[in-house]
């Protein structure tokens, strides 16, 4: 597929991360209006609710939300009627009074309402070396890591919109005379893919992998920040809990599964056979390139299509014990590395726990410090044309004792 | 304290689980009209949102909602207030014409829109007892237990009100040539007590465990089904996930902590001094006899102040990384267990994992079969009267393969 050429200029360079192929979703809000839903186009916002207000869209009012999550509840139809209609007033023979903010000028909040959040470990080379550090390599992969798709369930009230600080929080750590409580020494980031589910499922159903590509409206960036030393600490039996609810940053904008078609890839290879409730039809993954920046130094760059489960899959698995899936859940695809140390989405990994430091702007760093500013990106290099995901990146506040 | 008459004949039997000093609350419907919140006394309901409309009460409309949430929302103070004139409108010398519904005649819903659901491991015994079933009598109980409140983040969608059937579930199970795609083997009731949060709490904030209990609106009766084969299989190391989705059953009555005020008590004996933050001024248990059943037989019998973190100690525990609570998240208790089988909260302790069946009605057991119904008690023995909480009670229907 080749660039889709707009009238709104800066929408048709070959870098901007918005060309009208990508049309992700976002709420935004400018000086003395309420925050509504709007879709990225070059350096503008379309204001959707205002755009429907005019009767350039139709949307039941959703627009006017300040979350998607009512728009989503519409149903893929209502998807793909608004992005052809989009599309079309926005292209280059298209509507001129097509109400749009300078992105410049807008504040960007959080997309949806987070009505649950999963968070998946699908990157084989991520969950070998987390594996190892935490259990030894003998034990480093579960036995079930290649048979399904591990995951737990986050805390979705700590989910916040990229640019939101993170307080360094405190916890408790073991040490030589029993835990001690402390401000966390290890805090770590976690280079992810979230997808965010469209549509709800019935309870004691199950969806198959080609019904949840259906449920799912789209992909956002996320990192899920870890305390790794709490979690060391906490995590056994149960699986982490505070060591991963300090914070989890998304990116502000929802790029759609639409407009990531023509990027499907296949994931890596298969050590054995899945169950058929996990067989795909098609590719379930992306040719993303996928990164991350500390303090602007990049660090590290892999791609997407390393993981081992697509988010079709992992949506699959959570309903295969009947567990209702709702609009606005937001599933972790897990940190995303490839198998070099500059292809790791941790900095646990990239420093084989805390043993080898690594450079920043000429300082040295294991794991994360107060002040730091960790920054995500990701896009997919189309014909001409890019689809960005905008950042997604947060700061480390001192901790308060 | 003693017996709080009312002019509500059936709520002065000794017996009865709903006399005036207990007024717990929840949400329910009669026949053609909208689902709205009342408050339980003796065999008769407290219609709360015609109560309002009739001038009798000040809850801001929250009433009207099909959920507790809103009301909750309201806080502490209307919390008392309210409680203060439904015990006035209810003594004997009240307000006879307060609108009251029989309870034979309603249908009783989800008393509250579950925000998050967290489950939590706090009975000794169960750890224990489960902990060498999973991993040995050696590594039973994990190192951090007695340091901390180790829970995980269930599944909220899942949660049904007690009457709701019960879908046995499929799931991946380990077989000897890898695993295998069958209706779980091992299913299993969890005893437990929820807290129901009332109050938000600020991101990036902790909570001391005096700001927990008052932030705590009150308790229902909680079944965390759970299978058991599918849990061995996918638990480690991020904990269970679809093992325990299939359905929590929750009560349709949240007892206030008001009504269990006279009850406190203080729990298991502590083997170590905990951190600070863990630290409560005065007992937070409740000397409340729990117990179930299976097809109307009595299985098991022990105290709530088994236990050996209270609520507000797991809610306090919650927020140490900073995490936010909301109104309406629920807390499992944990499953309560007593050291003696006829004083455990789940099959798979009560029968030693399976291998020791034991004999309901005349048949055999080890796990829940289908067509089983499991009930859970809870009450509180005060001077002449007695705190209850209603049934809840799930059957189980056959899995769909």
């Amino acid at each position: 597929m080749a660039l889709i050429r707009s009238w709104v200029d800066s929408a048709n360079r070959a870098d901007c991360p918005f060309p009208l192929n990508n049309l992700p979703y976002g709420v935004f809000s400018v000086a003395g209006a309420a925050p509504r839903c709007g879709a990225a186009i070059g350096t503008m916002i379309v204001d959707l609710a205002d755009a429907e207000a005019c009767g350039l869209l139709d949307a039941g009012g959703a627009f006017a939300q300040p979350r998607l999550n009512e728009f989503m509840a519409l149903g893929r139809g209502k998807w793909d009627a608004v992005r052809a209609r989009l599309t079309a007033l926005l292209a280059e023979d298209g509507h001129r009074d097509l109400p749009l903010a300078p992105m410049a000028d807008a504040t960007l909040h959080l997309p949806i309402r987070v009505t649950e959040y999963t968070d998946f470990y699908a990157s084989r080379n991520h969950a070998f070396n987390v594996g190892a550090l935490f259990r030894g390599p003998e034990n480093a992969l579960p036995p079930q890591w290649t048979h399904m798709p591990i995951g737990y369930n986050g805390r979705a009230s700590s989910v916040v919109v990229s640019g939101t600080p993170i307080r360094r929080p405190m916890g408790q750590l073991k040490g030589e005379n029993g835990p001690e409580w402390a401000p966390c020494r290890r805090l770590d980031l976690e280079l992810e893919l979230g997808a965010v589910v469209g549509a709800d499922s019935t309870m004691g159903e199950r969806v198959s992998v080609d019904q949840a590509e259906d449920m799912i409206f789209g992909y956002v960036l996320l990192n899920d920040w870890s305390a790794r030393d709490v979690q060391a600490w906490e995590y056994q039996p149960l699986g982490p809990f505070q060591s991963k609810a300090l914070g989890t940053t998304i990116g502000s904008w929802i790029v759609t599964q639409a407009a990531l078609e023509p990027f499907r890839s296949p994931g890596a290879n298969r050590v054995n056979p899945l169950l058929p409730y996990l067989a795909e039809k098609r590719p379930g993954l992306y040719d993303l390139t996928v990164g991350w920046s500390l303090n602007g130094q990049a660090m590290a760059r892999t791609n997407y299509n390393v993981m081992y489960y697509s988010s079709a899959q992992q949506l699959a698995h959570h309903t295969s014990s009947g567990c209702p899936m709702r609009v606005g859940d937001l599933l972790g695809s897990g940190t995303i590395s490839g198998p070099a140390p500059d292809q790791t989405g941790a900095l646990l990994e990239m420093t084989g726990g805390g043993r080898n430091p690594v450079m920043v702007n000429g300082e040295s760093r294991t794991f994360i410090q107060d002040g730091d500013e960790i920054a995500l990106f990701a896009q997919a290099q189309g014909d001409g044309y890019r689809i960005g995901f905008g950042p997604c990146a947060g700061t480390i506040l001192p901790a308060q004792p």
